[in-house]
């Protein structure tokens, strides 16, 4: 069915666009992963190595220097190195056995990249270790409001993780609106987004992010990049999981629709989406503020991004 | 149990105060909770009133104006009166029913207090409105960092009640370790420190937060509130059930000790925990920044308080 989608998921009306560093910075994230022990075995690192972190982070920041592009994509390394494992040995399924990994994790977060050494963090456990790492990378970069802002989301992402554990050892599949919120964290997209936007140099003033219009305008974008990827990653997953986590399954559960129309609709959300997007963005713009340009900036290129990065992404096949 | 707590747990050395409006605020508080539909009836009522958040509230603001004295007594309230329902019905103990609620609350998060009036949020559901309310009133004082971190510590609270209740549901007593993690959230703790800190006049800048120094003094001010509420409440908590998430508990299931000794391990915790507290708050204190001495302010009245409170308060008897 990832014909449908490929026909009918409207294209963003963004310009595509490419870090011309992305292919060296991906070969340096692979053997960042290697180096901390994310990688555990052949398999595990071709299932990495396709899903192309680089290409999608490269697509997120196509302007950032080399040091800060690898910083996005180390961190999305992570994120699908993290999904991976809880996928393999069905941690994912198994808050019991979750939680207590989240909860080291969480450990690591409250250090706020603090300056002891990656490597003396309370567990030598490769997640654990490699989320510092990225932390102190975060905190080097000299700007605290997006330290804290990165590392709460983070903690949202691990919190929201047990949600979905317990769904899936329950085979429970949420409504519509419960999981549209919930999957706002369970995507990881807004630390992905923290990131990027430093590299923009997109650094908005709280006053701006507490601006009920722009807040709205990120939490779309946020929802835009999720269900392009679960469009586009629903053949995929309904292959490994009856009851899967993606939007079409809610949809289906509560309308009753097939499969098939529930994909339908789960496009149409996104078209739809992207529609309020634009009227959102025309609005917030319309400020002229160059904080705020380049914030918006930023979430372009992630819902452009991910459209390409999917339409593409061997991750989905 | 209660007099092995009350005769070891180490008094925290700081002067012991109380607001003066803190009994015209906790009327007020009361009307409020009725007006929104927190309270479901006369037992209900009569819980609340025993638990007494204003004078809770009171002690953390002792030199409040009744203003913010009455948002952080709302906020208690709210608090619990959210948790007394959670009992009540057994949502608590059952993330099926618990996720869609938190979902909602999620949603009224991520609306920042913004303009739409309270009764105009997308549920009628008391806790939703009433949380609206606070969120608005909060957005209304003009420290837009301040609203954009009470939001985001009742996402951390919210999304922590999910991994209470399905410990809950399979009667799970989590370790140590991953019990402190998570008790730090599902306290509720850190949202109050928040408006305590407006209260307090304490806005220091994310310089100083992501400082891993007051940063570790902030989440060990959280743990002693918690652990002194559990100190307390383990009495009551064990009559109610079995496998209460109590610092007891996860003790006694880790080390195999009887209840008497791991709640005495408990109370040493405490002592211990207030040592460390005071080496790191004269550290913090020795920078001389007014910003720093009023953030650790309000962290003692809230350690002083929450000890206070707790000898006298009704709510665990």
């Amino acid at each position: 069915m990832r014909t449908l989608v490929a026909t009918t998921l409207i294209g963003p009306p963004f310009v595509p666009q490419v870090n011309p560093y992305a292919g060296e910075v991906g070969a340096r994230s692979a053997r960042w992963a290697a180096e901390f022990g994310l990688v555990t075995g052949p398999d595990a690192a071709t299932r990495l190595g396709r899903a192309n972190a680089a290409d999608l982070a490269g697509r997120a920041c196509p302007d950032a220097e080399p040091e800060q592009l690898a910083l996005l994509t180390d961190l999305v390394t992570w994120l699908f190195a993290f999904d991976d494992n809880c996928d393999d040995d069905g941690l994912g399924a198994d808050p019991t056995r979750l939680s207590p990994a989240v909860a080291r994790l969480l450990d690591v977060l409250d250090r706020l990249g603090g300056d002891a050494p990656a490597r003396a963090v309370t567990t030598a456990e490769p997640a654990a270790t490699a989320l510092h790492d990225l932390c102190r990378r975060v905190r080097r970069l000299g700007h605290p409001r997006l330290l804290l802002r990165f590392t709460r989301q983070l903690r949202d992402y691990l919190l929201a993780l047990l949600w979905e554990a317990a769904n899936r050892q329950h085979q429970r599949v949420p409504a519509v609106a419960e999981y549209v919120q919930m999957r706002r964290h369970t995507g990881a997209v807004y630390p992905s987004f923290t990131l990027t936007d430093i590299a923009h140099g997109a650094l908005p003033t709280a006053e701006r992010l507490a601006d009920p219009v722009l807040s709205a305008l990120d939490a779309l974008a946020a929802d835009l990049v999720c269900w392009c990827n679960d469009a586009f990653s629903y053949d995929k997953e309904r292959r490994l999981e009856s009851t899967g986590h993606n939007l079409t399954n809610a949809i289906a559960r509560e309308t009753g629709k097939d499969e098939r129309s529930a994909l339908a609709e789960t496009v149409d959300r996104f078209n739809s989406g992207l529609a309020t997007y634009l009227r959102l963005e025309a609005e917030v713009l319309a400020g002229d503020d160059p904080e705020v340009v380049r914030f918006a900036t930023a979430r372009r290129c992630w819902i452009r991004g991910t459209y390409d990065w999917s339409m593409g992404a061997s991750r989905y096949h």
